[in-house]
């Protein structure tokens, strides 16, 4: 599959990039505002991953252009920027393309970090009500470390929630999420289930810093 | 310790109770709007304690004359009853007693079991609110499956964890939890983080739903 990760020169971006090629056969594109910026971040990921020994071709673009008949797109940007981006590639958008929100709007406070839910009732849905109608949208990634993901010395071990409501979407996403090693994923309903998959992000971020657990993660069972 | 779980007769006091009778060395008081049906429950577990040879003695009162001189007191009841529960026992709390919220407001739609969120911010905010000022409150126990505690035979292996301002109260909250064998507490933070933590259940029952996960519970690793 040809997987597009807009705003993929972020944390969250490489890090995917990074086990999706490593892990996976899937073509990896980056996308970026800026398209030299992609070029050069995604030529970073081919040498970290060539130093594996993983040969592979990542291509930076912009945005629009990083998601142009892609299958799978994912919208690893903050939240404040998934509305600007799922318009600035609308037009290369279709019911072939899953578009795929890991986002999770938080704020800081002095008690920790608090779930910061959008008046569209999570990140998920926003992207839903902002993407051409027939563009199926899947919830996914939302509580993965970053800096785990992108530290290909790590194994993982953990969970992660898919919401959707379009079962071919939510089984490709499925196929892809656990393509990479070590990830299980388990759906958690609909896109209106969203803000309890995203209000997980604060918790395990709050958990993080009160019991010294690095790039903690997490397992239902 | 004496331990008393207000609303004991239901599932979630039932779970703890006979967890806390098998596992641990306190004393537990289960306490009801009816005392006759905290007798007639209290009766019940010490039958289900007995028949696995754990002589032990449970008693049930009245809720108030239950967390009359408790150590600890738990408010096993469903969130539209806590402030009225909190209310009706007020006068038998003091700063030397803990009180512990399990409880989490939730409303069930089509879509699946969602986080009903109290004005206050969270159910244990809300009984911060009710309690005289001087109590220390801890959230915790909000994410276990009553079924699974009740069933002893089941060996747990999960995550509880605990909100709360009060470092003393929080240390003995966590000696308390994990005195239940298989449990561990996590701390999350201060009682404004709790509606993050009682998030999680809806969560858990939706993940539980649609991924054939029986009691499924958490692990933060």
């Amino acid at each position: 599959m040809r997987i597009t990760l807009c705003g993929g020169t972020g944390d969250i971006g490489e890090g995917l990039a990074l086990r999706f090629a490593y892990d996976t056969d899937h073509e990896i594109l980056i996308g970026s505002r800026d398209p030299e910026k992609a070029r050069t971040k995604a030529a970073e990921y081919e040498t970290e991953l060539d130093s594996r020994g993983i040969e592979t071709t990542i291509k930076g673009f912009e945005n629009a252009m990083a998601a142009d008949r892609a299958d799978v797109v994912v919208l690893a940007v903050p939240p404040y920027h998934v509305r600007d981006t799922v318009e600035s590639i609308s037009d290369r958008l279709d019911s072939e393309t899953i578009l795929v929100s890991p986002a999770v709007g938080m704020q800081r406070e002095k008690s920790g970090l608090h779930y910061n839910r959008p008046s569209a009732g999570s990140v998920t849905a926003m992207v839903a009500e902002t993407a051409p109608e027939d563009v199926p949208i899947v919830g996914a990634f939302h509580s993965l470390s970053a800096d785990k993901l992108a530290n290909l010395d790590i194994a993982l071990d953990e969970d992660t929630l898919l919401v959707g409501d379009d079962e071919d979407a939510l089984d490709i996403v499925q196929l892809l999420a656990e393509g990479i090693e070590g990830l299980r994923t388990l759906y958690a309903g609909p896109l209106a289930n969203a803000a309890e998959v995203e209000s997980l992000t604060p918790l395990l971020i709050n958990l993080a810093i009160h019991n010294d657990l690095h790039d903690v993660g997490v397992r239902f069972e």
